[in-house]
């Protein structure tokens, strides 16, 4: 059986960093949910694939994959519980769906030339088509949520959704403004990224018929996974190999967004402020300079150290909300994805 | 009582030509429903006001009013039943909530400069905060249909959000295709402009606990009804008064969108084609003498007496569906509302 890659890359990386253990978990957990994994990749293979542009540009981004984290996080949620059934096929696909749409629409509004190692959607079919194909992806995740008739979850995707677009609005409205400190950065990472990533959780648990107490639980976990995961993303970015990530380095930098690596170096070196003003006022041209200038600070203040470490101690978080979750399989193997998606390098 | 100014205007239009008794109905719909539209009025109003960009930029156009049409019609469709309750109110706003993203997109999409007479939303906030506030609108409508607990409504929401996000990728894959003829623009306009007109009654009159006979009645209504509303839209695009439509004239021709009166133009006189070929190759300074010139043509060649010919075609269809609706003071306003509406000059 093929472990799928981005499992057998996570475990790679972790095995790279001496960390034996959580490699084998991983392992493991690529054959025990492969099946899982095969179910939701065949039930976004079967969306309609029509002529209308729309859908194209949506099945554009869909087709070139991505690590499947949210998906994945639905059905171990699903397996704490008493398995992984249509309606949690369902949910994994919406959880995915509803992530892809945020990519078509960021991609718009940052006017973003790489994704996933392709051109994105943007690119290839226009901004009015990625802008529509995102609303699809939207109304279809929902669509999919209603017809999975789980309770509680329709109620709380879109809650969810209200709380992704008010942190894009103040990602939005924050951009270029160096002065955003951590309260904030943590603000629109929760509202970004974990919010989406706790809607998974639990709508796993509740699909897999857990307690009310379990399902906060694991949403819980996936506040915590969310911001870890975010705070690697912000890292990758700085650091990252770009044949890993499938986008190029500083893209974050260069649309102003003030990440955590940033935030702890301009705690500990003032004068980046001004490189980084310098960076935002110049031209494509001049600016590669500038970008390696700031990952030197960044290194040299030992805020890539710190900003790892902080999604380490997040990791830990999100392990110590599973405690009370019934000790199976999925449970443990929440337990690897924590650690893991903080060693991961891609 | 003061008659809200979108119904005194319509009434004035019919009087102005010789409807008169039509123009007494639509005076005295806006005595009889003066208090749902204040309630829905006051709805929209209390809708969040916080400082993120992202609700600044929705409110932007909701608080420029617009004619609130599809929440009158909620509103009627109520009376058809037993009544106007705070469900058919959130069910209203919602309709005008949706109404209101597809615009925010489309400004976004069609780089629009004004609507209802003022600066677009996206010309004020930015094409960022347009496009998440038109996501915002979005789940904040479904949240409200969610809230209001009437049986089928969400469902048929989130088909109609389907249906009319296919037909915005079929226009945007049609724009500049001369080709494009009658049976291509009524599948857009159904889904485009049609489909909302349908929610907005078929979920009035499921509030307002009509059967399902009548509540399809009343949807095919709004199918007539709608495909009427944007016949004149299109013929007001080209002939309309700008201080009335708070639009300039000839943006759908200089955007490429092949309208009603332009296919029946383009059927009559074949030369026409290339003066359109030469607008969508010009630069601003040189085309405001083509598109008198496309103007002119349309006239002589009857096209858009046509076109309003067709749009009361349809509005007395559209009538034709209440023959066996309860026969009560909403069914003879909904009359009214059809014929005046292909009447409007604004």
């Amino acid at each position: 059986m093929v472990i799928p890659d981005f499992l057998e890359r996570l475990g790679g990386f972790c095995h790279g960093r001496g960390l034996t253990g959580v490699s084998h978990h991983i392992a493991a957990l690529g054959q025990f949910y492969l099946s899982d994994i095969q179910m939701i990749e065949s039930t976004v293979s079967a969306m309609p694939r029509t002529d209308h542009s729309v859908m194209k540009t949506a099945i554009h981004l869909l087709d070139l994959g991505g690590k499947r984290l949210r998906p994945l996080c639905v059905a171990l949620a699903s397996r704490v519980g008493n398995g992984f059934s249509g309606a949690a096929c369902e949910l994994a696909v919406a959880a995915e769906l509803i992530h892809s749409a945020t990519l078509l629409h960021d991609d718009v509004v940052d006017v973003g030339e790489t994704r996933r190692g392709a051109p994105t959607a943007r690119r290839v079919y226009g901004n009015a088509a990625a802008i529509f194909a995102g609303d699809w992806l939207i109304v279809e995740a929902l669509r999919r949520v209603r017809l999975a008739k789980v309770p509680n979850v329709l109620d709380r995707l879109l809650d969810t959704l209200h709380e992704m677009i008010l942190a894009e609005s103040l990602q939005l409205e924050n951009r270029g403004r160096l002065s955003a400190g951590r309260e904030r950065y943590f603000q629109i990472v929760e509202g970004k990224t974990a919010s989406l990533f706790r809607w998974a959780l639990f709508s796993g648990g509740c699909a897999g018929g857990l307690t009310e107490a379990d399902c906060t639980a694991l949403d819980q976990y996936g506040f915590h996974l969310g911001v870890a995961f975010q705070l690697i993303d912000d890292l990758l970015d700085l650091t990252g190999d770009e044949s890993l990530t499938g986008k190029s380095i500083g893209i974050d930098l260069r649309e102003g967004k003030v990440t955590y690596p940033l935030i702890v170096a301009l705690e500990r070196d003032p004068v980046l402020g001004r490189t980084l003003e310098r960076l935002m006022a110049e031209n494509d041209e001049t600016e590669a300079p500038t970008v390696q200038e700031i990952i030197a600070t960044l290194y040299r203040t030992n805020s890539i150290d710190d900003c790892r470490t902080m999604a380490r101690h997040r990791a830990e978080r999100a392990v110590q909300c599973l405690a009370h979750l019934p000790p199976n399989d999925a449970t443990q193997a929440l337990k690897s994805v924590a650690i893991a998606a903080v060693e991961r390098a891609g």
